[in-house]
């Protein structure tokens, strides 16, 4: 592939605390031409049904992900190099009006795919994969899903009959033929209750789920192994919820669940999926009120790296 | 008058790190029937522009109540020997429907005027003060308003076209006859503006504005003074935004501007409203996660029971 | 067994942020008659020899309680469905009177005793177990004691002879023949020591102590398996110290020590425990102060709601 | 006067963050032989009827205190050339003995008395103004004080009878001829109360009470002079309670009660007591846990400095 | 003048939560061509002799500077309206080598000035003044300056003859021939000292010294008239060392000194400013570590757009 | 051995929150004669090439080594029963010039090498782990190391020729003949990289690289083996830089790598250092107002502990 690349500075060079805060450093551009992945952000939380704060998500994680470098240390993949990648600003969200941003989001992302480019999105709260997997997915076929999270996301309704919020997502997902449920694997699944109506969902539609239970019997291995026979070699979305993550990595966040595995796990996890046919990634429940530390967007933009990493490595296969 | 009391335990007996934490330590009930005053919840947030929160904030106020004890140590009114005050607990909201909770808070408000108790709200953010103002005033025609505050709320609409956010419920309010803008006076404005229109607004229909400049050129005194003047005897809302303050008192909050006035200011000021023809009041934008230590909610328990203490001066009177 | 139980409000339709802080958003009573489970707050901390705090202890952990759903998520127990369990407010503490408080606390739990109900308890600091015992056991002879805990807690006296403070309460116990100390055992003990008195103390009257290295050593079935040898089943009482877990979870405490397990690993032992002869529980040393951010209070409640899903476990049985 | 005195190091020499943290940087010592003014501390907190933690105000003032350098750049005293200063360490206290402790305190302030040492102590909880008032007092007729405080600190009893905590000190002080009443003066009382009573007893005795409505009215200067002539000529101690300041500065307190004065106007006040007849002073309830930044021990260690600049000014005279 | 203006997004259009940091959400630009006033970050700490932390300054500043609007609300200037402004980025330092970063902020200053612009710079410690002063006025003669600060900064050398730290800027820039001694005036001078050699040489070159002490007793209106009658009318550089406030205003500094003044007071004073013949302008010393909530930076940010006001104002007279 | 130790007081007698904070509330010494070990400090951050606080290290560390108590509860090594020990106190650093400072590490580090003393020093960045060799090792021939850490610190040189930074110091050390790469041990590498040319430096040179993920595979024996392997029975320095932790366990320092080991794992490898030939040791990069909480500091003076109990074992031998 020729390449015409976009490198971020060397934190040897000038120092990572420095400069204007976008993605990884990288130049924030507006027209997407010729760009192979887009970093977006999506600064929303109107879909949240407890804590809200994941609308100041973007601008933390962009501000801590000056401690990006270039290389993975672990794969040596190196993304800048071998992609095209920028940082393509937010989405305008309407932080008052529901329906308008959903749609705003949509329109994005057509606009996105239409350019031929793969987009790993920054949240936001969890209702945003929707709107993405609308405007990415639209009417070519149901997708697979590698999904990451604490809890399952696949509630019919909320409050009396709210059908978006970020309980509800991937519900609405496979409803609408975006998602198809046989090829969508959930890992880290947990916590209490409200029913057991999800689970039931879940089990009737054909996901995969690996609660966290069977994710420490199964061991990582077993549970990667899981993981690509279920999405196989189609066409696959990953998204990442932080609350995934044990809450003492990831405390900004507004549903935390004890008891999950650690970022750790996560890179490795993440990396194994490489291999994949994958269209696009989200990471998404980063709260920045909750830690205003910033170690939970620590957490949240190295693994954002890890997912543009193996996102590099697809599209340079879909490429080649 | 004949009194029917409860008494906040006295943390004298019983410590105030202690029990369930209820506003100012007073029983929980849900029969309103006899009360006098009602302190009520409301926890709400998703007017908010910026950034969100406030819907924490009936939560925290509770747990900083305990601070309270039973005398104004400055005008030694008593207000829970006087009048009949309980905690009302939290009007029922929805998180993720703007329309449906407008209603809701203004269903409720009519209950409360209906059963004839006077509420004392603690929100949630401005947005708030409208469907308490429509569930209060209903059709009785327009009432005055004494309103603390950093920022005038009488934009006409936010985001192209949304006209229900916390920065616009008093335009909203005039339009709808609930308020009766020549008997409005708003006290502490300040911050740069997105533009001049707000300040045309309120000349044409005659709210009268005191700038913090004015404010500190006055002198509290004479604030006093055209706050009475300008609301008279006529019924009379009081709604406290504490963004009203500097934000040194109450970081807490989603839209800080600095230069504001103290909270022994705000202390004199309320002190002075005793006199006034009280409906009620609200106390607004205490947001915990940006003031997790619980400061900027001291303050805030603090200005209600200032609050409460006026209200049951004017209650007494009303029933005497 | 018949049932009458008060569920909390489900989180889909109030939610979760919104009204009184009681525990798991139970009903709060005064009345303990035909409870099974009364969860019950004792907000001390004049036993603490280092860092205070732990009177904030039960307020904190109820309002993050509202993150406790229904349905346990791993054994599908459903307490509140089971058993009628209530919040039973806070023991009358007195915090500048050791013996009134130890007094007061123990006729609590006579009461408690002789109501049939069997106590979940939030501390405080972990002196508060003595009087619990005390409460509970009374004349009817010693009980065994599962007890996950960084500290022994069976030093003879502090500061020169002090014979009760939060380093202390076993020993007590077992003088005062609340506790079999062969059918006590103690699981995650570590850190520096100030002598080895405690440890010959507690080989001289048979407790069985798991230090943490024999803890990851043993593996965590095989430490199960230990803990039911070693209280068989008779009547047993769990007491779980934050301090237990590593730090990083559990930052609000007073007395951290490095290199603890995990809050999943406390999950997967607390849930072996509903087939033990259970009358009771408590989890102390939760230290707000040290973590305003409420994380710690989080995985605490989490681990009552699994207390709370074994104590329902045994009660049904003992019912039964 | 000859001068024998220990400099603390030069910030410009040794940087300020440097060095062990001894008050002001100065020599710890244990012989106090020849000192003019010994810094002591008594960290305790057994007195706390709401929030504790000042068992921890000694360490972090000392911590904070770095940041004082040689002369008050208002008045241009330089005590630590002028007197022999030193950080004495602190009072061994039992944090689960209130006896024990209040007669440790007592002992060592005997000490310092008869070693000629004007004390300057860094609480701690406002009870140990009694045991310091008991030592350096004794048998040789009460004394005099000048008061900041938010509080009178004059309670009868609290929970049912307990007669030591930090809300009665100074009652107790006066029935043990410690205090002279009619030379006690109390600047900045404010806040809710709990009854009347403490009002009266100060009125029937005949303490100045200077509430902060009056304090504003009055005008700094009237408050001075007021100060002046309550306290007269004779022997008098200084007791400085941190919550007297408004919260926004010293929001690391137990009981912090809005509307206070400034740090600034405390500065002004406390330089006017340099030529009063002073035996000793106190800095109470500097709570870290509550202000882990540090700010409020920063508030603190400034007025300390204030403090001992008018106390090495009395010594000075008192030497001549 | 001819207007090529750029302007802010409206956060009544795009939500100031959403987008890219940069400085009041101004574009970000390399070119300094034909641009009225540049903003420039100078993250830099290597200056500082206590507390670091400033390098994380700018970056921090530009996340704030979201909150503020167009419209200067009490004077009604419009800055982004008058003058063509961006955020010129980061001046490019080394944090480990002090002669290699001075020289490049001189070099990057000769640039701005050599394209006719204004520099409104955010450090950064206050010893970039010095490269800001050598780079802006060069051989051009001396100019005068406002200088806002807790502390005078002259002092000659620290830790054993380093001439170049935070505290010794304005020394250096008077024996360059930068600064005319007569006419610089400082603001709010306090706090304790090391030695009066600062006092002797300030008074010896004829600074004017305005302490807070001679602050609070001429008024804030003399105070304007004084900074007036020194500077006069020509060339001046205005510089505001957030630590000239009180602490509890901006803790999120190194140094602080209690009894500063207000932020209002602060932006009553740099309003009057705009007759001036001004040349430039800094905002130093915020820094970030020491207040994570952003609190200091709200403020820093607010000054620095009512410093970028009275620049415009300056700029517009001087292109007239 | 005959023994003349100093003991810290007994946390059982006096207080742990009491008294002034010197390392492990040991005594404060000038002299070193006739210690085995001592603890210092080198509060530096001028090699910090991101985030800046390191020079904050040693007080916090000190202020938190109260919680450490006499016996090691895992090896029951006693180390102040079995050495004498003492906290020495700061190296006095110049923050502004960094040739300054390296010379005064160094001769301070001969004076202690002088006088036959261990040294246990805390950081402080890791830049002086190169002073701390060169004035141990000198020219008495290269030594082995063991290094904990995310980070290998063996580039050339930052921001375009800058040799000395905390990333560089061991690629000096080695140039400079102190350390012998073929002895040096490396555990936990990770997280991105700039590029590769460390990796092969290290190769190059023959530094045992052990990477987090070859560490989670060869398992903790075998990682405890494939050190001793490495440093064999020679002199060899122990450095511990606590971002080798994860990053939950130490949130408080300026390079944060995810996926790192915990702190139970470190004291299990610490711990089988005892049998080696060591020399010295320290522990570097905690960053307090990262970390106000003092959570990282806690883990590292329990790390500074298990550190000091494997020296003193070393010091038995060596003086057997």
């Amino acid at each position: 592939m020729s390449k015409v690349t976009e490198l971020p500075p060397d934190g040897m060079d000038l120092p990572r605390f420095s400069g204007i805060a976008t993605f990884m450093r990288l130049p924030h551009v507006t027209d997407f031409t010729g760009y192979d992945i887009g970093i977006i952000g999506v600064p929303w939380d109107a879909g949240v049904t407890n804590r809200p704060g994941t609308r100041h998500g973007p601008r933390q994680l962009r501000d801590m992900s000056s401690l990006i470098r270039r290389y993975n240390g672990a794969t040596w993949v190196a993304p800048f190099d071998d992609c095209r990648i920028a940082d393509f600003g937010d989405v305008k969200v309407n932080p008052v009006d529901l329906d308008m941003t959903m749609q705003r989001v949509t329109d994005y992302m057509v606009s996105v795919r239409e350019a031929g480019v793969m987009p790993m999105v920054a949240g936001g709260d969890h209702m945003i994969s929707l709107p993405i997997l609308r405007g990415l997915v639209a009417d070519s076929g149901p997708v697979g899903m590698v999904h990451f999270d604490a809890h399952m996301d696949v509630n019919d309704s909320y409050f009396g009959g709210s059908k978006l919020t970020h309980g509800t997502p991937f519900r609405r997902a496979i409803e609408e033929g975006l998602l198809d449920p046989k090829r969508v694997v959930q890992v880290g699944i947990r916590g209490s209750r409200y029913d057991r109506s999800d689970e039931e969902y879940a089990k009737d539609v054909g996901i995969r789920v690996i609660t966290i239970e069977e994710y420490f019997d199964l061991g990582i291995q077993e549970v990667i192994k899981e993981i690509h026979q279920v999405v196989g070699d189609q066409r696959t979305y990953v998204t990442f919820d932080i609350d995934a993550l044990d809450p003492c990595y990831a405390p900004g966040t507004g549903t935390p669940e004890i008891g999950g595995y650690t970022p750790f796990d996560a890179q490795v996890m993440i990396r194994s999926l490489g291999d994949l046919n994958l269209i696009g990634a989200d990471l998404v429940e980063v709260s920045p009120p909750f830690d205003q530390s910033g170690g939970t967007a620590i957490v949240g933009v190295n693994l954002m790296f890890e997912l543009i990493c193996v996102l590099s490595q697809a599209r340079c296969r879909q490429k080649a």
